[in-house]
């Protein structure tokens, strides 16, 4: 900039320190633009979804630079972890816990946790212990029992983003809470996992080491978790005091915004797992909160988190692919580019061998605790669950820039092609994987009700019974529990005890302090709206009380 | 954060490099949340707005953070022009462009741009004219003519966004469009001159120089408008195009959002004047965009705007309060006590004297060029319009840090004297003449219809005389138009004229092409919100069709 100044006397603005600062800015929202008429220009396309939209828009405009800059640069911004782990990724996972189906997602909660928790940890030593068995094989450098070990969380950490956009809440509400919670489960988790191996004593790993990073684990999640739910029933105590004898929409939306953030900093603050923290901070608050504010508020809140997500996620693939073509790291790895290609598609396989080990296995356990009557989880349906974790994004790349580089740049040939590989799974798996989900999903849950297979009915009568009776915990035949099979029991009565405490707790104690929608008598027939995160909580409520 | 490994083993979330960044935006956040819970407790009171609390706090904060870290720091964030320029700027102008009344604002369009540049250039005439004169008994240091021109320019900038807090549009929908408009047009004025003053050879400084900067001004100003429009426009164009078929909420307020910021930010890339950039953009997205999108998306749109505005807001003022008690700056100040007080004291008579110097003599221009029939701008309602716009902010404050320091820090004498003697202005400006504007509006205009001031009629009908009558271009009485006095004909004519073409053209061109409410027939009583962008267009509409 100081080179430029008959420029600065034009300028109307003041001379901002960065001039490329600018011009990134500009592209990017040039491009978020671009991303978003052209992921609506192709809506009908069964093939393409948005994220596949901003990928491939990353990867043109990484190729347009890299050849107007002869081959030396492709990315705008450097990849910054803080961008994404303080402004990127908590927009997201809150407007995930806002618009949750929640009747759905508790109901499934044992399952998820399952999933998220159990499953991440089988898929990390599989993939651990794959990647030392076959990395050895080919020459990639000399490589730690550490290394292996990130490598591990790596790529046990599925992308939550990628799937819910190729999933339909409100087509398939059962399948999409499930995996999106395995996914809130898994990110949590493998981030954890990843921290906790950075600084494990390798020399003195034993079962007290293992037993302590378990005791950490549940320490992390419960207080993640209360902290969450704190932050979300002070938001809904305080606008329910202090704002009832005159609204006020900015005040309401401002404090319910920064509310919000300020649990996910504050869990960041005090060492607590952000993502869970503001996903369950979502929840409370789209429980309470959101009943509490005046009706524009209402509508103000739901579009504000969904567009803040919507712009959020786009930008992640859009920078994810831009970031594939940097030159720098295909450099490096470039004295052998079979390498990475090989490394790749090893990590692809370890990635599916990893997750079908704990879908399928799962799966069959939940067909175990079945009751006769009702329908086994078929092969077509197991595959879907595996099918829609199989994907890796930003969390990987982010785990991987934090263990192999320092800052985003890399010297050492080694993390220049686990760096590389990471970007070629995540590519791969987000735009052929992600292609083929929608075409998948139709084949494998062909269209009952005619052609029209966004038919709320149709896919909820297939998916139904999937989900529910892997708890069984269907509020329909509560009446009817008769414990046939003790596994079935053991994992069916609590929830359903719990469940019903805790409406009674809520009804009794908590709507009447926090507000919510409970408060207020259901009263059938009243407008609601159809995507209302609460809509289904009245049916219940309904049934459950007649 | 390398010294704290243990802690990082607990981390949830990724160990985020800069540890104080976090702590950082969780007191800020959580003040942010306090100043508008306080905010709303003191709403009743007159004496208080949000503004003054947000500076208090601010102080309060920087209090205690100078005791807990024993007298060697005050501020949580070092101040930035980038995060003022690029991020908490462009909300609070587009949405004041997005919310003002547009037929107010164009009705007083040749008053507001006389008064924002003319007046402007005068006062920064007067206060470097006085600076020069006054300084010179004082024992300040070193200080040139470019410094003494700064000065100028740096205390022209009124401060829009306090002066927006303190009157209402709907109780005072004239006096407040002009006052703003004043605001903004002042804020793009001050900050071009004094990126001009900057780089003026100040050795050849003669009547070439003085007409080459006349004509740079004019080409910003209609470059800016321009392009601001432009913007607007194919926001506008690209919304009714696409998403005309399938309205999507998330997608129609992320264009809006996008296109709004890059107007701003392509406004800088190109050297013009973002400000003016971004204020037209947002009165074009109110005219023609927000009527082309769906229910949902206007009203989270309407509220989305005003809420950042809203947060951008407090946050300038909790962090010029912040800044107020930066340590360093009073240290290096502190060897002569004094000086900075005497100093702020002279600067603030010169504002004072600067601002009476334009704001008087343009009234009594209005009033010659009055005819008989109508009332006279009564000394009062000068004085009105006169203090609205004696408080100084964070233009001042960031005009200052660019002028007098090196990225936040100083170390020189005379510049340590000058931002503290900001400070001081900004500060006592702010809380002193903010504080007394409430009881002076109430003093001046004092309630006609019972003891409830803001009831909009009895504002109304006192205060739209007077500022309609300034420029005489009253819809009502365009049909008995008799030029009895030149100079009334000079300065109504134009502006009715053009304003009946425009809305010929509007209606036959811009509406078909761009949307807009006027496209779709104006049904009289017809539900329209009270603050609804648009909502006097239609009347206006009707009255000029009758």
């Amino acid at each position: 900039m100081g080179l430029d100044l008959g420029a600065i006397l034009k300028t109307g603005g003041l001379a901002v320190s960065d001039r490329t600062a600018i011009v990134s800015i500009n592209i990017f929202i040039a491009l978020l633009c671009s991303c978003i008429v052209i992921g609506h220009l192709l809506e009908g396309n069964r093939w393409v979804n948005e994220s596949i939209t901003a990928l491939v828009m990353g990867l043109l405009t990484g190729g347009v630079i890299l050849l107007a800059t002869n081959g030396t640069n492709s990315r705008i911004l450097v990849f910054s972890e803080d961008l994404f782990f303080i402004y990127l990724l908590p927009p997201i996972i809150f407007n995930a816990g806002f618009q949750v189906k929640k009747k759905q997602f508790f109901r499934n909660f044992m399952t998820i946790i399952l999933f998220g928790a159990v499953g991440t940890l089988i898929s990390f030593v599989i993939i651990t212990l794959g990647a030392i068995g076959l990395f050895k094989k080919l020459d990639v450098g000399p490589l730690e029992l550490g290394d292996y070990l990130a490598i591990g969380a790596i790529f046990s950490a599925t992308d939550s983003v990628c799937t819910l956009q190729v999933l339909n809440q409100d087509e398939t509400p059962l399948l999409y809470s499930l995996v999106f919670g395995e996914g809130v489960v898994n990110d949590a988790t493998s981030v954890v996992l990843f921290n906790a191996i950075e600084n494990l004593d390798m020399g003195h790993f034993d079962a007290f080491v293992l037993l302590n990073f378990i005791g950490k684990f549940l320490y992390l999640f419960f207080t993640s978790t209360i902290l969450g739910v704190a932050t979300g029933l002070l938001s809904a105590y305080v606008i329910k005091k202090l704002c009832f004898a005159r609204h006020s929409t900015d005040r309401e939306v401002s404090i319910m915004m920064l509310m919000a953030y300020l649990s996910y900093m504050l869990s960041m603050l005090l060492d607590l797992s952000g993502i869970l923290t503001v996903f369950f901070c979502g929840i409370v608050m789209s429980h309470y909160t959101w009943h509490n504010v005046t009706e524009s508020s209402r509508v103000t809140t739901k579009h504000t988190f969904a567009t803040l997500s919507f712009i959020a996620e786009i930008f992640l693939f859009l920078y994810v692919g831009m970031d594939a073509l940097d030159i720098e790291k295909w450099k490096l790895a470039s004295s052998s580019p079979k390498e990475p290609i090989a490394l790749s598609a090893i990590i692809l396989g370890l990635v599916m061998v990893g997750r079908a080990a704990f879908v399928f296995p799962l799966s069959f356990l939940s067909n175990l605790s079945k009751k006769e009557a009702r329908p086994k989880i078929s092969f077509k349906q197991q595959v879907i669950i595996w099918w829609a974790g199989l994907m890796r994004g930003a969390v990987s790349i982010a785990l991987a820039y934090n263990k192999f580089t320092a800052s985003g740049h890399t010297a050492v040939r080694v993390n220049a092609i686990m760096i590389t590989s990471t970007v070629i799974v995540v590519l791969f798996s987000t735009m052929v994987f992600g292609f083929l989900t929608k075409p998948l999903l139709t084949l494998l849950i062909p269209p009952r009700t005619g052609p029209n297979t966004s038919s709320l009915l149709s896919s909820q009568s297939i998916l139904d019974p999937l989900l529910t009776s892997m708890m069984g915990s269907d509020f329909d035949v509560g009446q009817i529990s008769s414990p046939q099979y003790n596994l079935q029991f053991i994992l069916t009565a609590p929830t359903r005890s719990v469940h019903r405490l805790w409406r009674k707790f809520d009804d009794r104690f908590m709507r009447p302090m926090f507000g919510g929608r409970g408060f207020v008598p259901f009263v059938p027939g009243s407008p609601v709206e159809p995507s209302d995160p609460d809509s289904h909580l009245g049916t219940v409520t309904e049934t459950d009380h007649s």
